[in-house]
């Protein structure tokens, strides 16, 4: 099965969380771009075969066993997905941290709002979800250690000063991160020109005024 | 089978689209706060069985087909369940407009902020999941009719100005709200004590500053 993954290009996003699994099993796919008219609400969406599926962890929960990377029980799949969805969560709060106001507005018009958010993602936001994972971390590797290993790297960028603070309180999570790290494909993947770095269009953005 | 819903009491929240699934199911279902010590990352969660399963648009996606609110077909059942995922979204984005700096705060202490994201949610946010939904109602009946009969129960609550604004370029939607309101057993819940009305602790808040 060849697969197609549509999102927007030359940001990691959340894109990136298919790309990973995709990557670790070896898939073949093909990255594009949203076509115009697509049907889903937003990207990513993911064509295979005749479906089409819309929603990053809708797309995981389905392809996630395809490749081998969630076992087949339905008690362990619902489990990983509502750990998928967490991680969505908190993604979703990465990205309001820099645009708690509009997406459609610049940074720059919502910066003074920004950093009351950054405040409390750093205080109090982060270290819930941290230690919710430190709590529920481990088991069979699945697709949701590589989706917490994005989260590690994303928030290791964006937030390096509190992330140095914060890591040492959750080894767990550490721990996951590093084993994904260490995957021989991830390993590959990481290491060549299709890993799109973070940068400042993306979900993960470095603003030196929200990481204090 | 017995259900074991668990949610903050007194609040209608997340934990109604899992009340109107059961209720319209007929379902025999305990309504509980949460434990103290539980495992999700946030309620609500529901006991079934051996099951435990948190997230509710995770909790629907298991629980749907066993009410007889879903289809069993794979490819149906993940539509529903993109079209869940993008209500809770919608859902999230109408916590965060009084809301956009932090839970933890009081509404009071973010009220400047809350004007410049109602704005945007009025304007923007608002007509464009109106317009998805008007664009992919329909079909046969399932739990998504529901959760879209909630969302907009809500929105008339919090957003009555706009709401009515709006609407009548939405008549897809309001067809799915309105069916959904004669069904016979929604109908006898809503008459009854049991439906909590909506308030200034809940998701939908009305504040007439936020609804210009």
């Amino acid at each position: 099965m060849r697969y197609e993954l549509y999102y927007w290009q030359g940001i990691p996003g959340r894109g990136e969380f298919i790309r990973l699994a995709l990557e670790d099993a070896g898939a073949s796919y093909a990255d594009n771009p949203p076509e115009s008219g697509y049907k889903a609400f937003a990207p990513p969406y993911l064509k295979a075969g005749k479906l089409v599926i819309g929603q990053t962890a809708n797309i995981l929960f389905w392809l996630a066993p395809r490749l081998h990377l969630a076992p087949k029980s339905e008690a362990r799949r619902l489990w990983l997905h509502q750990q998928m969805l967490t991680i969505v969560d908190w993604l979703d709060e990465v990205h309001d941290v820099h645009h708690p106001v509009a997406s459609s507005l610049y940074y720059e018009d919502q910066k003074r709002e920004a950093k009351r958010r950054a405040e409390d993602f750093r205080k109090a936001r982060l270290p819930k979800y941290l230690a919710y994972f430190e709590k529920t971390a481990g088991g069979p590797f699945s697709y949701v250690d590589l989706a917490l290993f994005q989260m590690i790297e994303g928030l290791r960028y964006a937030f390096p000063r509190a992330m140095r603070r914060l890591e040492p309180k959750y080894r767990n999570v550490v721990t996951v991160h590093d084993r994904v790290a260490r995957r021989p494909r991830i390993a590959a993947y990481l290491a060549s020109a299709k890993r799109i770095p973070f940068n400042r269009q993306g979900i993960f953005r470095h603003y030196p005024e929200l990481d204090r």
